[in-house]
């Protein structure tokens, strides 16, 4: 039997990466043992899968979490970067520190099992470890010059996981994520967290604020195509990667007017009219700093996918998470 | 007065460094006020400069390192690419670990300083953050994926060093040396050591061993030029890097087969029947995977100069360290 271990368990993209495993399944086995972990965990979140509380800044979580064994660990669990950008020591702890004491506690299950656990480590990067001025479109061959905290800490945690995966102490991989978009529920400390609120509000009836112009053009895909992505890695042949680990993902790129545009063909003027400019220098100085649009080659080729317009986008969020959804 | 710490200051470089900077002082200050911090120091060293032993591996290391408060650092320690990759532990230890405990001790007193300490750091990266497959060139836009253990620790070092400097804690920038050569003294442990010791040896009448074809390609830059880099980036405005801190500089591309024909003009002959070729297949490995040439732009355009033939590189070796060398 697969054992699973979902760190950030409790967060969107940990959810719904639950709720597909307990619905179908990973990599053949039909009911994978799955643990969650978080710091938290919502109060109506996925039944089925082992939850688990605790503080990753803690080298001994570290080491109790390895010592689980779990044959794939997806490691969705951060500090996101808007409140990394505020909180230096409390990001770089949690972001790139904790990185370090689960590697090194897996390496030292290596070890002892005599080299026969190689646990697969899917940990979710972000497009944020690249840095302007950009190319049009950044291909995979494009530095990391992160100019945030979170996106530097991000960057770090795909050196090691290659390099403890080049020395055959894990079998992991990097995936930079696309700003995810529509997040169901609140907004988050996220800088990206308007990029979904100027949809979700309109869609629930409740004003948005939009903080940046909406010349503003960004890269997105949506929570279903995030899970997606997590599986898809999970089982991948990681020899196809050829040492370099860390892949840009595909996505939709758009400005936010082309976003409000796709909120209108779906949901009319009334929801666009929801929608309040207010801008905010500190939000609009960190975006505007990140990636406009992507050629994200390797993933393609690797059999990575996500929608093709923000339509779709819009559409997932109406389908499944919209509060009365139908699926 | 300016006050200067080299880290490292024991090795060949930092020795290089100290001894330019007693002759010429830094940044219009003729008699700064040099600590050379090693694990150890060659016997007859540098005159002139304090010295300080330790283990940069200790945290309170780093703390007392800080306390001294120097202007600028030069941090050159490190454990060389051989050993990080054989010796795992005290790789990521000493080249990454060593390097976020100084930025923290650093980021200490900056904060106990109310902000107006921001010591200058000039950190020695290398080559080694760049792996296969290249262009013919590596511009400065190409990633860094590293294929050893001491890249990855080195294009860490440059993140942490860039975001602590954005950050306004430091002043930092790191470079990435190319292969020096030709080096003084004995082979040591890096897997580049073969690169000087098919020069120096001939020329001291002592046979050389040759691990590799001579097909191989590689960069590199006198002892004389490093030196020169970091006593050029140790005053150079920070503001014209835009953030990007890391550069590539630049060096002479040749092959190990015009590595030997320039021997052969500098010596004759029976200089070059010294070399004898010895295929080592873990050195191969490793060296196989570096990089081979450069379009470092961003750092001619900054003002950073090298030598422009391997002659040139040879006669640096010839004029300052063959021993009876007249400089």
């Amino acid at each position: 039997m697969t054992k699973i271990l979902i760190l950030g368990g409790g967060g969107m993209v940990g959810q719904k990466l639950a709720a597909r495993l307990v619905n179908e399944g990973l990599g053949g086995d039909a009911a994978p043992e799955i643990t969650l972990f978080d710091v938290a965990f919502p109060p109506a979140g996925v039944g089925g899968p082992a939850q688990m509380t605790g503080d990753l800044k803690d080298p001994e979580t570290a080491v109790r979490l390895a010592a689980m064994k779990p044959d794939v660990i997806f490691h969705l669990a951060a500090i996101v970067s808007g409140e990394s950008e505020t909180n230096f020591e409390k990001g770089w702890a949690i972001n790139m520190m904790s990185m370090w004491h689960l590697l090194e506690a897996l390496r030292q299950e290596h070890d002892k099992s005599g080299g026969s656990y190689v646990p697969r480590m899917v940990f979710t990067s972000s497009i944020a470890v690249f840095g302007a001025p950009y190319p049009d479109k950044i291909d995979d061959e494009f530095l990391s010059a992160p100019q945030t905290s979170y996106g530097a800490q991000k960057a770090i945690c795909e050196l090691m996981v290659t390099d403890f995966s080049r020395k055959g102490f894990i079998d992991g991989m990097s995936l930079r994520l696309p700003t995810i978009c529509v997040r169901p529920g609140k907004a988050n400390l996220a800088a990206s967290s308007f990029f979904s609120g100027i949809i979700r509000e309109p869609l629930n009836g409740v004003e948005a604020l939009l903080p940046v112009p909406d010349t503003v053009r960004h890269w997105h895909a949506s929570p279903r195509s995030a899970a997606g992505f997590l599986i898809h890695a999970a089982s991948l042949d990681t020899d196809r990667l050829e040492g370099r680990r860390a892949l840009s993902l595909p996505g939709v790129s758009c400005t936010v007017a082309e976003q409000i545009e796709a909120l209108r063909r779906a949901a009319g003027q009334k929801a666009v009219d929801l929608i309040r400019h207010a801008p905010d220098e500190a939000i609009m100085k960190i975006v505007q700093g990140w990636p406009r649009d992507f050629d994200p080659q390797r993933a393609i080729s690797l059999g990575f996918r996500a929608e093709s317009s923000f339509d779709e986008i819009v559409d997932v969020y109406i389908k499944e998470d919209l509060p009365n959804a139908t699926a």
